[in-house]
């Protein structure tokens, strides 16, 4: 007779967390070598408008052409690699011109004038176009490529089964309403396992509990890209709110099972989606250091909602900032935790297997599986 | 005829000052793996009393338990890492609650609860215990041994002769009177020689020199955790302080010589212990950076003298307040002396052999001899 | 029948600006194994004057000795290291004396006194002397050699035909009349590359266009250590003011040519002089980091002028200060642009030759040509 001795499944070891060489390894796979997603299209909604993006200590220049294309360059003049542009967001009036030597670029890249460089022997303005990464758009979100390959991979194929499925939402209609950035003290990946299980919240976020049963999330099986799945809300209410009410209509196309659910999905490597019945959050993650991270949440309506009088953002941005606020904080001493040398991988519940997924994942992406 | 050329021993090679990872290697050494003075035992009187350490970049919750025993947890919930605990100090109430998913300790470090994971297959609550550092006490000074060894050596090997050589101060029985934290920006070595000679005395104390004659020093032969002697106090001055002069008793238990002379030992690696007539100074010493140390200065007296109207231990603190500051600045400069690409090591004098004997400990350590 | 292809000449690749390792190499080489100018004798006039000076991280102590000799020491005691003085500048009475121990040098860096050394067996007096930096002086600036070879190698040779190139300007005879520092977040080269090119004139400094036409630049053939050629005044400017004019006279012993033209040149690795008709303005070049440098600039007069009534430097300085500024910040938006994944190297005009000699003096000399 065999004795099979089934152990629980555990946490990453240690270097996943505190090493610098690997955070710069895993951070090249996953924000180098995959679609990111670096904001919305309603940011520069004109020809010619455009925002400037740091990821991975990269500059970027999102500009939308007078095509109505949006297109993503580098930072950074093809003469002597002087940035462009120091503006956060703003509009370029026809042309990019360098500040140092007056190379211009048109609003597709194009060199369009180097002074002085037709005295040059075997200088040609095509050869020099600015370096660009390619940029897609899904249902609003603008994704951008930073690895240099010569074909990028499929934004379609890493969506995978979440292409199609926040349709009835709509998120390429609704706009900004708010944006909360947050600086927090620990690694990317934290922020995700922190998003995917609700074992936390009766003991972190008294306040969400009584929106919504900590234990009815429902996961939809892990895909390379994605970690998700839904909650309910208690009867009597209607959204994540401080109160649980809202005068906000439900967003138009939602059936009456997306009314009454919160969807909660990590699209990987850097955006959480959170649906509401009458709002979207949207949280962009950009890695600054092993132990460090921006968020980006912003707070996405309907255009019929953000025209009427008196619409405020607030009644939602103020439940999800005391909740995020809370999450950021145990993400935190978590963080610190994971830098002690007595550090050994610890046990998942049962109720915590998107982060073995993730986990999972990440090894099988650097080959350490 | 044969010529011998007597040089002048020499002090260390400059990597031992300005190399980061040489740094890394030696306090993982000295502090890794040797017995380090973390505080006194006074510091936590009661059953649940804690208090939070950070050593090595380690953060450590030293806690007595309700066997009156004193244990050091490092303070990592064993789930998924998180930090236990952020005060500074407090005082346990009959549990240790991790604050993400309420992982739940004794006082002891066993885990007696942890929601949900009673649904998850091979999950035992009796593998989970938290990690420990072992802990003993001297005279009561806390000693813990960060080591992760299946069995820590003998601190009292660690302490030999040093181990009865106080018992006539009865330090034990000492209370904290004043305690005061520098930040020193000097690697530690430096601060235990600057303690180990007062050659420097007439040029950097003249306060000193006025209470103890700077020549009075008498050295014990050094040991592998030992540095150290005694200095006499001129006549007519009673103890250190400003005036020479205290309305302290002398400490019980003292005999007449003890009374006549202020004793100054290094246990290595970190306690600087200088007993006087009628109090005891000790400074505990946290590495940084290689180029940076905190030193805990402490003064305790007996206990029938904090009761006592009155009482104040400015007299004794201000003396070596001023004292000490004048030392670390020389320090300071030291340090700096020595990231010079000029440095070449430099002669010792005969009043310097205890600093010799500290490289030497420290180069049979690392096996650089 | 064959096509010759002509590409354009290119910038540098990216490590040379952004990899801190190939910084530490390149200025070791630069820095550390040429002459260096560290600043002008007219800062230490007297005997026992000192100034202190930090160059790649080694404070210098620059000393006028008894016997009008000026030395540089490195500031750190033979005794234990201890940096031997902290302030910026000011007069040794006499002698150097340690704060530590009192050890005692001569101000020709002899060691005089050393207590209780002499109870030391084998220690001798002369075998102690303060670690010395080889100095120079060239037109009353001060040059060091950092490097520790047995025999420095020869200034006249480094500065070849610079050597009695400006002796019209009497530089030594000048004193200073006014000093600005900068911290600037860019590489050391870039600030030369700037220097060395006026392309950039009419986009970043339009005031500098109305004294001097841009395309006026006339380049001698580089050497290994200098770079640099003239620049023409518009008619009726007299000078580089904020109005053209000045009320200064030339300086004694220009000829009608030196009257009209302002000279620019970069001597390797760290001066850059700028010649005017009536003031020289020095510009020394101290790298920090591979991003960051700090610029020393200072503006130096006739006598005779600072003497009269009414000598104000703020004419030229405040042209350009103006003008520097509008460098600095187009070099740190330069470093910006070197450090983007992007980056590939650009094509150089036939106007930034001397940047391509830059390049290729740095290529030869860390033996990557």
């Amino acid at each position: 007779m065999e004795t099979i001795t089934v152990k629980p499944k555990t946490t990453l070891p240690a270097k996943f967390y505190r090493d610098a060489d690997h955070y710069a390894r895993e951070t090249e796979h996953f924000f180098g070598r995959r679609w990111v997603c670096v904001g919305r299209t309603d940011e520069i909604p004109e020809p010619g408008d455009f925002v400037r993006k740091e990821l991975l200590n990269e500059s970027l220049l999102v500009v939308r052409g007078k095509d109505q294309k949006i297109r993503t360059f580098f930072n950074s003049c093809r003469h002597r690699g002087t940035q462009l542009c120091q503006e956060e967001k703003g509009k370029f009036k026809g042309a990019i011109q360098c500040p140092y030597h007056a190379w211009t670029y048109s609003m597709e890249g194009k060199l369009t004038g180097a002074p002085h460089m037709n005295e040059t022997p075997g200088f040609k303005m095509e050869d020099w176009p600015l370096h660009q990464a390619p940029t897609e758009v899904w249902e609003g979100n603008l994704f951008v490529y930073l690895g240099r390959d010569a074909e990028p991979p499929s934004l379609s194929k890493q969506l995978g089964p979440m292409e199609h499925k926040f349709d009835n939402w709509r998120m390429d209609e609704l706009r900004l309403g708010k944006r909360i950035v947050y600086d927090i003290q620990a690694n990317w990946k934290l922020i995700i396992q922190n998003y995917s299980e609700c074992l936390h919240c009766p003991v972190v976020h008294p306040a969400l509990a009584k929106l919504s049963p900590y234990l009815s999330g429902n996961n939809d099986p892990a895909e390379d890209s994605m970690l998700g799945g839904r909650m309910s809300l208690h009867e009597g209410i209607k959204t994540m709110t401080m109160s649980g009410a809202t005068e906000r209509e439900f967003l138009p196309g939602l059936d009456d099972e997306q009314k009454r659910h919160v969807y909660y999905y990590a699209l990987l490597p850097n955006l959480l989606l959170s649906t509401h019945p009458d709002y979207v959050v949207t949280y962009t993650i950009w890695p600054l250091a092993y132990n460090r991270t921006r968020v980006i949440c912003e707070f996405h309506f309907h255009p019929d909602e953000l025209k009427k009088p008196g619409f405020t953002a607030e009644d939602a941005a103020e439940f999800w900032d005391l909740t995020n606020r809370q999450d950021w904080e145990v993400s935190e001493w978590s963080q610190k935790g994971f830098e002690s040398r007595a550090y050994t991988p610890g046990p998942y519940s049962h109720r915590e297997g998107l982060l073995y997924d993730l986990d999972r994942i990440v090894t099988a992406e650097l080959g350490l599986n």
